[in-house]
């Protein structure tokens, strides 16, 4: 990964958001910057340099992985440790203002850092600067989260076979994730979503002990951590005979998918892909049952930006990773969603490991 | 649950605090407050009345869950529903001040949300609590903890079962794991660790996909969700035939756990206990070795009050769950944990599923 690269990029925005340098302590962030992997640990930016700080318990595991950082090994708090080396800097006469992470640094803990600063140090909420450059994925992240979406994808073989009437929800998510372990998955990415019968209507059903019974869809959203990225993908299949408005249904939320899939390409705003969704479903006299947006971005974290919705103003440019998840949910009957994952390209966009959405039930 | 009881007594400690009202955002003290499970919520606490914030995701749910609170569905940010029973109320004159959760919420939260309050609502930073609250588990809190750490332990069967040469690290995880799904947990609490060999010397070492080789321990450290309560155990097994050093550092580890948890009880000073592992470490000149805390709360969250450490201040009472955990680790080599949980009685302690942790090899 180029790491160094993405230290220097994000120097320059920093200047350009006038901030002499950025604390970062969102995990996924110092991920990014530096290739560090542990759950604890800070990294500081500066113009010159970058110092990583984190404790005795990440010793080997900074050396092996941090790049383009030098790292600092504390026994006291990572936040103190960044307030010496501040303090050493307290010389210079001239005031520094020091990036913070707002959106995930909590209020104790900025409170923290501000009574340990030197006077002449001044907190500022920098803006997703990291977060910002994290929607473009390079080559080689690309391939990993393709890796990702490509192991993913086959769980659902095992959730096909798995389910049945008399099933439980949780058989079949446990079935998945052994079957995500084996193919030497870190974890799931999220929660598994296995939502049967009137439980498909809710669009979060997280597997539960209800058994699986006939004559209603089954909603398996499901993903892993692969090398660290993320993969998220949704199948829905009817377990039984289906009736015509199952079907009818069915059909058009993946008519729904279909077309947001094709408005997706380099210059088109987020908004337009989630209207291309919602624009079919209008025409079915569904769109009102379709309650979330219509996707977001995935990488090393399973929600990232952009989000593809109403409102949102982005604008898709290549090397943007998001998923595609239209759902219609007749609350208290059933539900339908399918979720595939794209990559924006020079010319439009590629499903990740495309598999069969047709209609199917088992 | 008594949820009208424990949002009572938080009342109670509010106006101790000099605190109006506490806006409660932390999604698990939402949970002990009024019941509700779901993703998304705020918490309001008034002198007179408890208010639950949600979307429409979530209106059912709410509904079958929500005790002791008025739930009010809003499509806009519950902060912003929040902000407008406010301004409701503005017609009194008097100053209000709001507490929020400086340990949880962040700063970006806090300052969108002081950006929408009416001018007499002041933030103050509240003390935790919720937390301090939750220290102190009740009866049906304890069983149900009780419960997770029966499944829980039972896990470790299945990872001895599966451990052996030229296993990957990750099919015992993944074997556990299944276990955990198919016996109703809801998930795992925390990414189950298996570590092998020079990486069972890394305090943690989640699993990965390098295989088990003879002559060293394998530390498997792994709990449970069930009914939102969490367990957490470590069982440290040997492959092969063990060298003296291996039976001693094991014995020694075993003695100093067995210490910390004769030294739990009523009215001890959790520096006291951990004192007492350190104490058995020291005279077989292995503490410097044990390189982490001995222990730690347990409860709806994996990690919670109190800490189990050097500098801590509090006193353990009875209902209070933590963990007991020392662990010794050779660099390079291998390292020993034995973990599990007790909760505090009137007269001293109980193990919570106490069971085999002598040497063992497979």
């Amino acid at each position: 990964m180029d790491y160094s690269g993405r230290q220097q990029r994000l120097r320059e925005a920093l200047r350009s958001s006038r901030l002499d340098s950025l604390l970062v302590t969102h995990l996924p962030n110092i991920r990014y910057l530096c290739g560090f992997t542990g759950s604890a640990g800070t990294l500081l930016i500066t113009p010159a340099s970058s110092i990583f700080f984190t404790d005795g318990r990440y010793t080997d595991q900074a050396r092996e992985q941090v790049q383009g950082a030098r790292i600092v090994i504390k026994r006291k708090l990572p936040l103190a440790a960044v307030v010496q080396q501040f303090a050493r800097s307290q010389r210079e006469s001239r005031s520094i203002r020091l990036g913070i992470e707002g959106q995930h640094m909590t209020v104790e803990a900025r409170g923290a850092l501000s009574a340990l600063l030197p006077h002449h140090v001044r907190l500022r909420e920098a803006p997703p600067l990291v977060e910002r450059a994290r929607m473009i994925k390079d080559a080689e992240e690309i391939a990993l989260i393709g890796e990702a979406v490509g192991v993913g994808a086959g769980l659902y073989d095992h959730a096909l076979a798995a389910i049945g009437p008399g099933i439980r929800e949780v058989e079949v998510a446990a079935k998945m994730e052994y079957a995500a372990r084996t193919s030497g998955a870190e974890g799931m990415s999220f929660e598994t979503i296995i939502a049967s019968g009137p439980r498909s209507a809710l669009p979060h059903g997280r597997a539960s002990s209800t058994p699986i019974e006939p004559g209603g869809f089954v909603v398996c959203d499901f993903g892993v951590i692969l090398h660290g990225y993320c993969s998220d993908r949704t199948r829905t299949v009817y377990v039984g005979a289906a009736t015509a408005e199952a079907r009818r249904v069915y059909d058009a939320v993946l008519e729904s998918q279909l077309a947001a899939i094709d408005a997706v390409g380099p210059g088109v705003a987020v908004g337009k892909v989630d209207r291309a969704a919602r624009r079919v479903l209008e025409k079915k006299g569904l769109a009102r049952y379709f309650t979330h947006s219509t996707g977001h971005g995935v990488g090393l974290e399973i929600h990232e930006a952009p989000r593809l919705a109403q409102g949102q103003q982005e604008i898709l440019r290549p090397g943007m990773v998001v998923t595609i998840e239209p759902g219609v949910y007749l609350p208290g009957k059933w539900g339908v969603r399918i979720e595939d994952m794209v990559v924006v390209t020079e010319r439009g966009c590629e499903v990740l490991s495309p598999t069969q959405k047709e209609f199917m039930a088992v």
